[in-house]
């Protein structure tokens, strides 16, 4: 094992990422200890850790929770390796270290560590792939792993999970003796791929190959492992084996389908063993699933998933706003994918979705204090109907304070206490620049280290300015490359004060500058941030007729709270000129609200009036109102009302 | 017992509704013979009339099918009796008192009647009214009975079911020993008025209001019942009595709640009553409802119920097209509603909801060869979404051959077969036509006969003829009143060819001719069909910004079949001049079509597109279709394909 390569010296600086990474390590992680250990009164206990315990034989009694309850211990320890980064704190360090103790502990003698097998049925460990999660969970601690490492330096949760993935590499694999299988929840592929980068060890990356090549051949694995145990629902989730994405062998696959926090995982994975294998097929059929998802089943808000039965994709251009699914989960796992696609190819798009994802559907999914949670993300909600309507049940109007099934909170915390990692990348001799917050680092580029420093009010103003410092003191060569991202039509750049042209030297969605770089040099780039109005493309059947407001990389939407009920009657104007933006140091912790002169339907009148008539209802009754939209991921802070992101055009 | 007073002597001559009763004759009433008796091969078994036999002591084995399966065989006799009325058939009274024979045999020695408990637990009968539906199933065979008596003049069933109703007013009412139970589901009340009309026993119509009043009164009924049978499902449906409107007593409720069925059969009992007693609280509760119904809740096509969960009623203004549950039974007991409601008062509007149900959301329940059904009638259709998407699985985008719960066929099989009953009613001295339907009749008003002829080609043509003949041959006097349809704003109207002036004499939607008749007086009616673009209320979130096109009573739908797919991107006209409508001899057996101009945007060359941008993407791709519309009623008789009813407006 080499030395922590991948240990991250980006110093978070940014306003609004630094605030939102406070509010995890200061509630969610805190939160979610207490859960682990059952501490939070009035709610379904977790029993994670006592799970781990007693696998280790240090406590009695019976597994409880999930069958993928371990996992929830592993998020954990990952947001705090992330934490640990950006803040030292020997006390929560100490504790996460007791944590990987205990689970070395739990380790089976030959590696194994999942508590629920090793509680509950030792000898039917791999049995029912398919449904049971030990692959998952596993997955979950190795990522754990890796970054505890690269937060500390400490090796024992690495070598714990190492000689977990040994374990799983003489049960699975193409000799003949070795099982078949794969996971029925995806995971153990993207996380064998980050074991290998920290050990360089070639088997990890083998066998998170053989998991994605074996997945959905025939003879189906889950037929022949469900008869082996005598399983009479020989097919799972209706008979779809699209559930999984077991359906069909990963690389004939061309459309997104079933649950989509599986698929994003999967596709991660794939990703990963593109960029470092150079595959050819698999990069194909990546990239067509990538080009399904982005062009046929995303929201705006980057939502993906707009079923609620299996948590799934439907169909193409199906995106209804009100029974929306979209996980936050699964717009995590979206923005994991697109970051991979950005080590496949440097392409603008890719870096243009990780910023819809981060800025949108996936922080939504919390709220401003850290302490309630969104797991399904609509794009518009009347109250009432949530209630009463089964069709909606799954739609919340407000946060939850935490979930049974608690994938989606821990999920988030170490997305945010990760952000620093998503910014920049370094390949062979240029630095990219995919994404715009505030931030000192230092990062090696062309064997040199360089210290880059960013400072921007993004999302709210599109100011950027870098300022760039060989640490030798000394010029250096290289090439910096910067995103100019897919909203943004016309950015200016200059390098000290000097008009650089972007137009000669972009490709792709990244303008390249290679120079020879002197300390203290800097890059102003300015990415102007105009009020957009969004069309969907008529095919999208819930938006037609309609648009969505954007600025810069951030959806908005309209609420109650600012505009009254009634939502669904408002039209706004199609000239983008008459929208005005403001920053609200006192709105939702600081945002930019836009308003703009819109008419809405007067409907207090209509309650005695009849349903249908031959004239129209809204002539006498249409007034003017000034309407106020807020980031869509700062919605529902303010008590339950109706929000909407899709509005009626004016005419 | 009287003479067969309601007895009927409306002919049906009408092209339109003809033709229907033949298809109910032809497909509908054998096809469900052999569908109670078990000869269709391949489908669940009905077991209806074995359940009979074995209860009658002349077959073994044990009960088979819904607890409610006794009611088949009472909407076939229904049935069967209308159809008698159109046709003598033999063969076929013969069989049906050869099956209320048999349904004699079965009686119990009390007069109680009901398969399930007589064969499975006799002991047990009357202890679980909630969920077991006694009262509703022998409320059936009553309304069977009724018809039967007054179809054919043979009083056997009608004792059959007298005795029965004895038997239940010697359980029920409001003497302290017995029982202050009433029906889970609603039926037994309207069937008792209807015995109680023919029969003439007041005890039944006492019986009708007990259970009326009792219904939601605390200490709640169901509650203690379920006690004593230690049924520890306490509540019902999620909690909420509201499912079966016993949430409040009758008399206190303000808003439709609950499956839809239950509630229509309740309130149409409710205005029997009210129309008969005059209680004036009665009334004000069933305005009230019916106002909120009409006001709130009702679909265009006259669908109500727009929730599958619990078939029920939503809330105020929430009426999706997609997702709707609009079940056929549930338009048609709102015919039934709307029909008793002109026993309370004359106006217009009830008689403008029955055409609407008739003409609309009841009628699309069946096919137009009486094959297949729809239980759920939706105003939209995409058909891959109702393959895909959980929230739409109750919808099905073709009609399906049967149901095991088998409500809907033999519902709109007695509905059709009874629609000449519908036409008039006579009131003292007044005889007032509510329909437009060509028939040939003999009706009594101010005690004398008088015969009346109606042609038309209604509801393709706006023109009625009545031919009015006193049977005595000289003139007599009485009031002839003729609704004049919400949809027509300025009909006209002669006698013998001289001009009557309408606006002088209409009075509640009912124009009112008062003279002196002689034989063959002629009253020409014209009523102009022109195209009419239908606006929703603009509370109704999702018919905001969109029309429909009526005319006449008749509701239009497009569909693929006629327009391709992708039928959300039609934009239509706004002013109805441009609409052309024609009568197609060969379309759907003969229906007038509807064609206009209209915009429709072309999706082929967005395949590859981007889900969203700050652009339209219509600009370059709109095209003009010459668009058809055909009836409601009859779409899916072509294959699978979209249809929508509420289409975009153009700008």
């Amino acid at each position: 094992m080499g030395e922590t390569r991948g240990r991250v010296q980006v110093q978070l600086t940014d306003a609004f990422w630094k605030k939102k990474v406070e509010v995890v390590q200061r509630e969610v992680i805190p939160y979610q200890w207490k859960a682990l250990n059952d501490e939070i009164p009035d709610t379904e206990p977790s029993h994670a850790i006592e799970n781990f315990k007693i696998a280790a034989g240090e406590s009695s009694g019976d597994f409880y929770g999930m069958v993928f309850q371990d996992s929830d211990v592993a998020k954990w320890l990952e947001a705090v390796a992330y934490s640990l980064e950006h803040t030292a704190d020997a006390e929560l360090e100490s504790l996460a270290d007791s944590v990987i103790d205990l689970i070395g502990r739990a380790q089976m003698e030959d590696g194994y560590i999942n508590t629920y097998y090793t509680v509950k049925a030792p000898e039917k460990r791999w049995t029912n792939l398919r449904d049971d999660h030990e692959l998952y969970c596993m997955g979950h601690l190795m990522e754990a792993a890796v970054a505890y490492y690269q937060a500390t330096g400490k090796r024992k949760f690495v070598d714990i999970m190492s000689k977990a993935a040994d374990h799983i590499d003489s049960m699975f694999g193409p000799e003949e003796e070795k099982l078949k299988g794969y996971p029925g929840h995806q995971e153990i592929e993207l996380a064998l791929f980050r074991l290998y980068e920290v050990t360089e060890n070639e088997r990890y990356l083998s066998l998170a190959e053989f998991f994605i090549n074996e997945r959905g051949r025939e003879p189906h694995y889950f037929i022949k492992e469900a008869e082996e145990r005598k399983d009479e629902r020989k097919f799972f989730w209706n008979g779809k084996f699209g559930y999984n994405q077991s359906h069909l062998p990963v690389r004939e696959q061309t459309k997104a389908v079933g649950h989509s926090v599986r698929a994003v995982y999967m596709y991660s994975a794939m990703a990963d063993i593109v960029a470092k294998t150079g595959d050819e097929e698999l990069r194909r059929a990546t990239e067509r699933l990538w080009k399904n998802v982005i062009q046929q089943q995303m929201y705006i808000t980057a939502g993906i998933g707009s079923m609620e039965h299996g948590e799934a994709f439907s169909t193409d251009y199906d995106l209804p706003n009100d029974i929306s699914y979209t996980e936050t989960c699964a717009t995590i796992g979206l923005a994991f994918w697109a970051r991979r696609m950005l080590k496949v190819a440097k392409r603008g798009e890719y870096g243009d979705v990780l910023e819809r994802a981060l800025y949108n559907g996936s922080i939504s999914g919390m709220d401003l204090d850290g302490k309630k949670f969104f797991y399904v993300n609509p794009l518009e909600v009347v109250p009432e109907l949530n209630r009463v309507r089964g069709e909606h049940h799954h739609v919340k109007p407000v946060r939850q304070p935490w979930f049974k099934c608690a994938c989606c909170p821990p999920n988030l915390a170490r997305l945010i206490t990760s952000i620093n990692h998503y910014i920049y990348s370094e390949e062979e001799n240029e630095l990219f620049v995919h994404l715009y917050m505030g931030n000192d680092s230092v990062m090696t580029v062309g064997g040199e280290e360089v210290r880059v420093t960013q400072e921007t009010n993004y999302p709210w103003e599109g100011a950027v300015k870098l300022t760039i410092t060989p640490s030798s003191g000394k010029n250096h060569a290289f090439t910096l490359a910067m995103r100019m991202p897919g909203w943004c039509a016309s950015g200016q750049l200059s390098i000290n004060g000097e008009r650089f042209d972007i137009g000669d030297n972009i490709k792709d969605g990244y303008v390249y500058i290679n120079r020879e770089w002197a300390p203290g040099d800097i890059v102003d780039l300015y990415l102007p941030m105009e009020v957009q109005l969004i069309h969907a493309n008529p095919k999208v059947r819930e938006n037609f007729g309609k648009v969505a407001i954007q600025r810069g990389p951030v959806v908005y939407c309209i609420e109650e709270a600012d505009n009254g009920p009634n939502l669904h009657t408002v039209s706004v104007p199609m000239n983008p000129a008459s929208y005005v933006a403001s920053f609200e140091e006192g709105l939702l912790d600081g945002v930019v609200s836009i308003s703009c002169v819109a008419e809405k339907i007067e409907l207090e009148a209509l309650s005695e009036g009849p349903l249908y008539k031959a004239a129209e209802f809204s002539a006498a009754s249409t007034r003017t109102v000034t309407l106020k939209a807020i980031p869509y991921y700062a919605w529902a802070n303010r008590g339950e009302g109706e929000m909407r992101v899709w509005l009626n055009k004016l005419k």
